[in-house]
């Protein structure tokens, strides 16, 4: 600058100089403000860009574009031994929560529940990203990337408490297209919770609960149901193979009505119409008649019993069986003891951990049987009606033993001999099938059983009629002409063993095994009169 | 005589005496005559009295009268060790041949048979109790007892031919009421039988063995069939357990027909209407919505197509698996890959003898598949296409690949890659269902794939459409009215795992490993159009 001013005449006053210096001073401030307007402008602006983009969002759709073959985490399988390791895994979030330049997440897989925590940090996490994770629904699917931490303190608000997760990147795999009918920690309320007089939550009715079914089963209490279903139906399998049953699949349509006309699904069949199976009651019996010595079959079984209650459904699973008798017809129900016996302890040794997750939800007394030498409590029906009478019930009513008396004779029955599964033997011929084995010394009675669970009935069985005059004759006798079942009686006429076998409810067993206390827990989607959806 | 019979002058003449001679020696003749007579006659009476009631005749119904828990033999397990043992089984007649005071049996259980003789043998076996055996027909199931020896010779009519019984006791537990339709024997004459031009016996046809499918099942090949599709099932649950898969139980009845209008049974249910589930589709679809990430049912599925062909039912047995997709479609395709191939292992190692058994009667090129790094054929459609093409198939018939050109392509595989089983992906997308996922690249191509055995499809399966916007306008697009199928679509709005899943026909499997040439060989009681009983 000097340089280039040079002074006119002689030099510059001092005046002028002066004037000059504050100049010069006035446009150095003004520079200085410049820049440091600029400086702040370009700190607002790095702070505007977001560098972790592409450390989340929402993914595009799965249409499987790539298959980078990368190793997803289970979070039940996450321990304090992956601490700082890089874990990629799918869940669901199931609740979150924002905490300033935090936010918790609470993911879920199944039964499983971890915290996972993404917080700013420069070049990593943005404010945005942050915001953008603190704006996810709950039940919204996420992929996560993220680094395995040991907690301060065991986090209780999770089933694996003692990792965190240090998310890195969290993308959207699936969204909610709505709102949530009602939250999952709602709906996995323990029933004693409802009770309580301080109760302040919404409680999750039934109906809403089916008819959001399934968002209700994804709750920890119905991952845990729905694996002991599949538990017992594995538990029955192995204990028939085990003494030599092999399975059938029997047909589920068929031309004539089974068993009584009353109560089968009718369905339209091309030109004519079929019957919907009450029980593979007649083709296991046919599948004797061909032979097959031992049979079991897993499936639908349906009734059009116009039945609101607790414990009916309109279709539901029968695990069934059917085998030949060499002797006596008790082969059979002990047999069947035997199975129940393998199916309790199966349950009780493997699956402790799904009880316990249920009994949370659903209190009850631990299912109690009888082990050992003594065995399992096996009375005749007259024995069970005269327990009702001791206890006050008149014996005129005691004909058949109704549903109320059941649950009477379950409490007499656990008073006293403190199990909650019994047998009892010997029912009077007129409230039995008429394919049921008459007693050989009191035509009045019957060779069949009823096998109970906190006093409900869980098996119906008995020693058939393997004899085709006797057959229809019976059949006659029940009002049933035996021509409109003519596959069935003949298949009797080529020669046909003596057998049994009973039929269980698998939903039943379910329900009061746990205590659930209506058989539409134990349904995935269940059908009752009123029912067909989902 | 003489002292009675003085003679009254002087004695008597020898005229006299020799006239007295002849008398007395014609009286001894005629009294030894007598005592001759007598003799024979008690020889007749004691030949009539039959010391051996009580070792044979018809037992009364068992009505589990007593139960004495004398064990009972199989005939699987007698062997040579037993010689001179006294066995007590239960079994069929299966043919019987009497030979003066012989008669032999041929008894059978299940798929076992042994020789049994009954000789007429004094105090133990009458020729009375021998004519009886004689006149026992075939299939009377009969009590035996009996002591096991080594014959001379082994018995090649008997599967278990290396010892025989001779019989002590033989009852009736159950006979025959009328003519058998047909002889095991005839039934279960091989194929190749029939076609010889020295053919002399009836030939029994699929509806006759249908309409008295309790005899036909009897047959050996028949026993063994249906071991084997019990196995399938053993094997498909055996492998997909110990891939994390959960079974499930989805209803049959539901209030909206599933995947196309055009083919579901509608039924009567209470006022309303309800219609039978054509696959498990949707309910396993809603499971893994559910969150259960990897399901498997096995259940009956219903067509309601008006299709009379080999391979149709109205209702068959579905292996249904559904699982959640990590990255790539071809995770589900995989898997389903990997079960067929324990599938086919498992049968091919446990099965053998069964497999045998049916070959003598259905002839047929072992089943071979491809083990080892190279593994399963799999290809395009559209490079199956182009294997068509060069085999001399127009192109412009290959939009779709139809029954006979499907088998054509099995034929054109084998021949080029030794292979009864390979699978086919990336099917255009207007061959299939509005729930398939398109391919990311070509939307004119889907992300599903079928499975073939010898020329047959056996499962079809895809990646499916898990977001909901996108399957409302895919069902659009084909016709379906979402609104029709609320509850499904609703299932993907509270988010939902990308999927996939295929469903495998039981009894195609178990056809077409066997080559039984028809589906109704394969199913117990088989349903089609025509057939609802028995």
């Amino acid at each position: 600058m000097l340089s280039s001013r040079q002074p006119a005449e002689g030099g510059p006053s001092k005046n002028e100089l002066k004037k000059k210096a504050k100049a010069e001073e006035k446009e150095k401030k003004k520079a200085e403000r410049a820049a440091l307007q600029a400086a702040a402008a370009k700190q607002r602006e790095d702070a505007n860009i977001d560098f972790a983009t592409e450390f989340y969002g929402k993914l595009p759709l799965n249409q499987s574009q790539t298959r980078p073959k990368r190793p997803r985490a289970q979070i039940a399988s996450l321990s304090p031994n992956l601490e700082g390791q890089t874990v990629l895994l799918r869940a669901r979030i199931q609740t979150s929560r924002a905490q300033g330049k935090y936010c918790f997440l609470n993911l879920r897989q199944r039964t499983d529940t971890v915290q996972a925590m993404v917080a700013v940090a420069e070049g990593k996490v943005s404010k945005q990203m942050v915001n953008w994770v603190a704006g996810l629904q709950d039940e919204s699917i996420v992929l996560v990337e993220g680094t395995v931490r040991t907690p301060l303190q065991i986090i209780k608000s999770a089933s694996v408490g003692n990792v965190e997760i240090h998310i890195d990147q969290i993308h959207l795999i699936s969204g909610l297209d709505g709102r949530l009918p009602f939250s999952l920690e709602d709906a996995s309320r323990g029933e004693a919770e409802y009770e309580s007089p301080d109760f302040q939550f919404n409680k999750v009715l039934l109906d809403t609960r089916l008819n959001n079914r399934v968002v209700d089963l994804r709750t920890q209490t119905n991952q845990a149901v729905f694996k002991l279903q599949s538990a017992i139906g594995d538990l029955f399998r192995e204990y028939l193979t085990g003494a030599g049953f092999m399975e059938i699949h029997s047909p589920k349509l068929g031309g004539a009505a089974s068993e009584s006309g009353a109560s089968v699904f009718k369905v339209s069949y091309f030109k004519g119409d079929a019957f919907l199976a009450q029980s593979p009651q007649l083709a296991k019996q046919m599948a004797i008649a061909a032979d097959f010595e031992r049979v079991y079959e897993i499936g639908p079984v349906f009734r059009a019993e116009n039945a609101n209650t607790h414990r009916h459904l309109t279709e539901f699973i029968g695990l069934d069986l059917e085998m030949t008798i060499e002797e006596h017809y008790h082969e059979v129900m002990e047999l069947l003891d035997g199975l129940f016996l393998s199916i309790f302890r199966g349950l009780r040794e493997k699956y402790k951990k799904e009880i316990e997750v249920v009994g949370k939800q659903f209190p009850a007394d631990e299912f109690k049987w009888r082990e050992g030498p003594e065995g399992t409590l096996k009375m005749t029906f007259k024995e069970a009606a005269e327990l009702l009478v001791e206890d006050g019930v008149p014996r005129e009513v005691l004909d058949d033993i109704n549903t109320e008396n059941e649950k009477r004779l379950g409490r007499i029955v656990k008073a006293k001999y403190d199990t909650d599964y019994f047998i009892i033997d010997k029912f009077p011929m007129e409230l039995r099938p008429f394919y049921t084995m008459a007693d050989p010394e009191d035509p009045t009675l019957s060779n069949s059983y009823d096998f109970f669970m906190r006093g409900e009935e869980i098996l119906s069985g008995a020693q058939r009629i393997h004899d085709p005059t006797l057959l229809s004759q019976k059949m006659r006798e029940k009002g049933v002409n035996p021509d409109d079942m003519k596959a069935y009686v003949d298949a009797f006429r080529m020669g046909c063993a003596p057998h049994g076998g009973g039929g269980i409810g698998l939903e039943r067993v379910l329900m009061l095994f746990l205590k659930l206390n209506n058989i539409r827990r134990a349904s995935l989607f269940p059908r009752d009169p009123k029912r067909l959806d989902p």
